[in-house]
């Protein structure tokens, strides 16, 4: 799948990922009102569940109609489909199916993790499949999945295995972009490294069974956020695929991000969220307003790639 | 909560709580031939997803019914829910709100962590409520949740907020019972002592605006597994409530677990899954068979209760 994801980011010269994660917060109102107005069966009891799940799958229909012939990849975050309960999780079912079918790859952010029969059975959930009455079903199946490591191997071994079997691929959180991500990552060790280095050490192993073209399909997230130690771990973990969620919203740069690059402009996806979907809020793309905002989508995705192209200095 | 949680448990005398982790391999086969007859509508086109999320509904409803006057909490595992898909998420939701009909507290195993605006989406879908056009809807609902730890403060913030808000709980993984938990968690620190330990500071240290009758809402995972861990983690965290998993299956005793519970025999709740739910399977009550599952679970929960109570010389 790694392999996959790299041919796709050559096609399209776009090392860029799209969060889909729609918030209630920045839906354009119209969609709202139509989602209400076709309701279809109600699964748990709450109209507006259904409304806002509804609302949520035709923000990002749009967003993937304007966007998708730029960008190699999605990444929806599942907790804002989660928040609405079981509708939210038919959106996410569904957004997951329309971007594959649009020929894009799935990373769902989904960070799961848990002891080794548990997490056989999220790993089964989303990205192999489980067997009923000697069926083998494919569950939300998506290509790609975020994955917690606090647990050690035996939560992280069943992606693993189901990465070889179903060509699939995992990133796992070892230094995340978040504020407070140091308070147990950054922890000192007795050799006086932080406790990251020691997981991105593990992921490194974890993915020696796993290479495609230089690349395993056990990678990893490093927030952008965090430009030095995202170089280190570079150098830590020479065949590590690297995920860096924080670009726009969170305060990374393009500047700060080519020391997650390998020497050939590869290696690392960026992904932006809200700086892409909740575009058409931000002054620079107020212009299209909120009835174009799949248009400003693009046009933020544009501004992104001409961004990182630059920092990259033409090696894409 | 936490409140609720131990006068439950004084009332019957139970400090356990019953997993409900339903796995096909021991789904009695008349329940999956039963729920193919009363297939509902079909929302992910599989119509063994449906069948198999049905028959483990009808499984946890017979389960329930036969323990309920036992035991004081229910503990699904969301992962084996998630791994049949949407229909899965229903049969979750009609089990959470089942076991708070019949007046259990449901602690829900999620595991979820993210950075802060996404654990926020989390903590609204399964403590809190989420707004759709000024609506404020519950959504999955459960009285408590598993959290994990890895991405530091602002992952856990938006669960502890709501703790407040909606009178609910979470128990944030430290030290988790799976052989290979020592990985990340047992990584010594500059000063010699383990990264869980670390963790456990940091959980204490997150519930002190959360206390009730001496024990705080914001709880610690720790494993049956780890007797000696455990010891060290009560007397460092004194006011934070233990839900102790690894009873029965993963091997911990009785007498492993003494060490969890303080001097009066309170601040611990021990988790048996399989041990409970899929006791049928084992040669202890093979009597039962396949058809009367629920009462071999009803045995085992008595058995449990027998030997926990033993264990704590009476102080219950």
């Amino acid at each position: 799948m790694i392999q996959k994801l790299m041919e796709q980011i050559r096609v399209k010269r776009a090392p860029i990922v799209v969060g889909l994660d729609p918030d209630m917060s920045f839906l354009p109102p119209q969609l709202l009102s139509e989602a209400a107005k076709s309701r279809r069966e109600n699964i748990m009891g709450d109209d507006e569940l259904e409304t806002a799940a509804e609302a949520v799958w035709r923000f990002n229909k749009q967003i993937i109609d304007a966007t998708c012939d730029l960008i190699p990849a999605v990444k929806p975050q599942v907790a804002m489909y989660e928040q609405f309960g079981v509708p939210g999780m038919v959106a996410y079912w569904k957004t997951v199916r329309y971007c594959k079918e649009k020929g894009l790859i799935v990373i769902g952010d989904v960070k799961r993790g848990d002891i080794g029969s548990t997490s056989a059975a999220y790993a089964r959930a989303h990205l192999g499949r489980v067997v009923v009455m000697g069926h083998r079903l494919r569950v939300f199946d998506e290509d790609m999945a975020t994955v917690n490591p606090y647990l050690g191997t035996d939560g992280i071994k069943p992606f693993i295995d189901i990465c070889r079997e179903e060509d699939k691929g995992i990133f796992v959180l070892v230094k995340t972009s978040n504020p407070s991500s140091g308070e147990i990552q950054d922890v000192l060790m007795q050799d006086g490294r932080p406790l990251y280095e020691h997981v991105g050490e593990l992921v490194s192993k974890w993915g020696e069974d796993c290479m495609e073209e230089g690349y395993s399909n056990v990678g990893a997230v490093v927030g952008a956020t965090y430009p030095e130690q995202g170089a280190r771990l570079r150098r830590l973990m020479p065949h590590t695929f690297i995920l860096a969620p924080g670009y726009g919203a969170q305060g990374a740069t393009a500047k700060d991000l080519s020391a997650f690059f390998d020497e050939n402009g590869e290696g690392a996806i960026i992904n932006s969220s809200r700086g892409i979907i909740a575009a058409y809020t931000k002054e620079r793309y107020s212009r299209y307003g909120a009835e174009r905002f799949a248009d400003a989508s693009r046009a933020a995705v544009k501004d992104m790639l001409e961004d990182i192209r630059g920092a990259l200095d033409g090696k894409l």
